[in-house]
């Protein structure tokens, strides 16, 4: 052990100090409003979670290698969720008797996984997760597009900032078989390889495509279907197209949200129908910034009821990137807006009842624990972004009354004590 | 394994269904609002922390039989944080060349703790955590003292509700030495002892202290020391009370906030000054509510530098047991405030047009999923707790109008589409 312990966090967590989670904070509180605005009702669950659950439905990759695992004293295999959907699957199926389906509900989570930091992953990250339960309208796809443009906007994202890029796994499937001639045995390896795609170059994707034993001819194939855009619909059966959520989203007027792109599939095992990936469209950080998807039979892990899902989750690292790269990130707040500052140290008693009185007025007020020369006071106050200070001098004090100061304009005034909270608000609202 | 998985969450842990999260997140806003109010400023950290942070100071009890720990991919032994102390003392010695001294922060923590589920005590619990670091200053006590009543006003409760029972532990120190006449070796367990006295009878109390190694004598006079209230200061040396950051406090303006009682002493081994609890002071809920104390050297496991600390920090679970006791707890929320439903599913894309403008007003607006009869969504948007719905029929749309009514009074009027928010927020308003 050396002398003294590490103050870094763990390696790939993170200390928010009070400016960054400041940040934090107006952006995830900005993303509350927006998603309440259309009715989406909060819950909570806990980190703890049985390893099975995620063993069962999210995928190898991340059972295997990314999974937190422990086991408490009395013997259970646990996990720290590494995503919420399993947790929420969980809740809307135990709780699915004396729910009023559709439900729409959303939480703010903090997950972990195993993974090697790097720009855009880290251990732990706090995560929004919108869903809507009980639902196989399309309307959930079009209402849940609309969200996305809305929370963009919130913001500050223009239009041309972002592009929503949709496929639907449904019309892939049929892609891949009746287009590339993919069999069904082959089908989830080559939606891993179509996960990749963008990521690797075409060599590696070729050696990955030879593995699974697609040929050359299908391989070629293969990328013309990527990234063929809407032609490709053509190319698939009526019953398909028919059936397929975001076909209707992209026949509606709700199609101007979303670009058809047949290459989005995404990495978890679980979706059935719709994907969707947020795209920024910066050169600098061209990358998925969120996604989601339509997952028909999570629930069943848990119940035998029929409960389909669609949600979408973004993390607060891709999306505080974004915010920094469109110079969109909000400033930290002041630590407080009024200091009252006692000239002796013998008025302290004094300076508090006068905090006290602005702080029931509304104002976040602070007055110093110690006792150190006003100059020093004033410039601390000044850093610390308040607007005004009170000052309270012997004099004044005797004569019931204390000094208000604009620290911006320099306009002073002296007022009865008991009046400092109207003159502080006067002079903050900038009125005579 | 069972045909389907169990959907009870994880044992001594709870889900938070959007009722009870509307209850928890109302409570907590009111108190981040009385925290910010004095310039406490928000910080977070990572749930994962070295084990070796807590074994080293948190005490044999949470360390040995607590904690949960694991080992990470890479070899890293790590514990889930049963407190946020040690992680903030960590963030605080990491990074002191830049902080302005005294700093006031706070943070809204999950901790873990592996206890016997019961009343009061769960395994997951989410704690609010108030520290002030860098001052020796008693008007540190002061403040936090000021802030816990205050914090006990914004939730409803009157000050016959609860009482703040403080002591100092050098003053406890000081009588268990002069007066009791125990030994430098006996005295941390006498701290246990003490902690554990109002929970105890009196003769599995005397078997303890017949174990430590205390005389009948001495176990007589310990219970008269803890039970002799202001009384017991008069028989400490005159520089212990001097010395005393609670004398300060008791003999100052800001003595009328807390009862001083030699029986208060917490259980987590790294207090060295202050201590204090606040106890409901109901008879059916008659406990410690919440706590904390002054720490002089936590820091000091991190820095050569000396950094003392005070803070006390709160929980959920017993928050809300106070009250729910006092009848004080807030209602749920409503899911949301406006309904727009069409009457025909043709007009779905009608009626989200309208949704959308009225979200832009700032009114939290829903719109049905799934198209329904009119009469089941009205009883929907009733049971939701909406108090305005508008209706899109097929004659007033054509006509470009639709219909506003108010669920309580049943108040309807027709107003062009373009003018349902106004029309929304006049019948929300009362105005005509």
């Amino acid at each position: 052990m050396p002398e003294y312990l590490p103050t870094a966090p763990y390696r790939g967590t993170r200390d928010f100090l009070p400016a960054e989670m400041s940040v934090r904070t107006q952006v995830f509180e900005h993303l509350y409003r927006v998603i309440e605005s259309y009715g989406y009702q909060r819950y909570d669950g806990p980190i703890l979670e049985s390893a099975e659950i995620y063993e069962a439905k999210s995928g190898q990759e991340l059972a295997d290698q990314q999974l937190y695992t422990l086991t408490d004293r009395g013997g259970r295999r646990l996990a720290l969720r590494p995503e919420m959907t399993p947790s929420v699957a969980r809740m809307i199926a135990g709780n699915a008797g004396s729910l009023q389906f559709p439900v729409r509900w959303y939480s703010h989570p903090n997950c972990h996984r195993y993974e090697r930091p790097q720009r855009g992953r880290v251990r732990e990250h706090w995560q929004i997760n919108v869903d809507i339960f009980g639902s196989e309208s399309a309307n959930c796809e079009i209402e849940l597009f609309e969200l996305v443009h809305d929370i963009m906007g919130a913001l500050g994202a223009t239009e041309d900032m972002f592009v929503v890029r949709a496929n639907d796994r449904t019309l892939l499937s049929s892609a891949l078989s009746d287009v590339v001639g993919v069999t069904g045995e082959q089908l989830l390896q080559v939606f891993s390889l179509v996960d990749r795609w963008e990521k690797y170059d075409r060599e590696k994707l070729a050696a990955d495509a030879a593995e699974i034993g697609l040929t050359d001819k299908q391989f070629e194939r293969l990328g013309e279907t990527l990234t063929a855009g809407t032609a490709l619909l053509d190319e698939l059966p009526a019953a398909v197209r028919e059936a397929s959520h975001l076909v209707e989203v992209l026949n509606s007027d709700a199609g101007r949200l979303v670009k058809f792109d047949p290459m989005i599939v995404r990495g978890l095992a679980y979706y059935t129908g719709t994907v969707f990936e947020v795209y920024d469209t910066s050169p600098e950080n061209n990358r998925a910034l969120f996604g989601g998807g339509r997952y028909s039979d999570l629930a069943g892990l848990f119940t035998p009821k029929e409960i389909p899902g669609i949600g979408f989750a973004f993390g607060d690292v891709t999306l505080i990137d974004f915010l920094t790269t469109h110079d969109l990130l909000p400033k930290p707040r002041n630590e407080f807006d009024v200091a009252v500052i006692p000239v002796v140290a013998e008025l302290g008693g004094a300076a508090r009842s006068v905090a006290s009185a602005l702080r029931r007025a509304g104002l976040r007020t602070s007055s110093p624990l110690e006792h150190r020369k006003l100059g020093k006071e004033l410039t601390r106050a000044d850093k610390a972004g308040a607007k005004v200070v009170v000052i309270v001098g012997q004099e004044d004090w005797d004569a019931g009354n204390v000094t208000v100061r604009s620290l911006a304009t320099r306009d002073q005034r002296t007022v009865p004590a008991a009046e400092a909270a109207d003159a502080v608000t006067r002079l903050l609202t900038g009125s005579p």
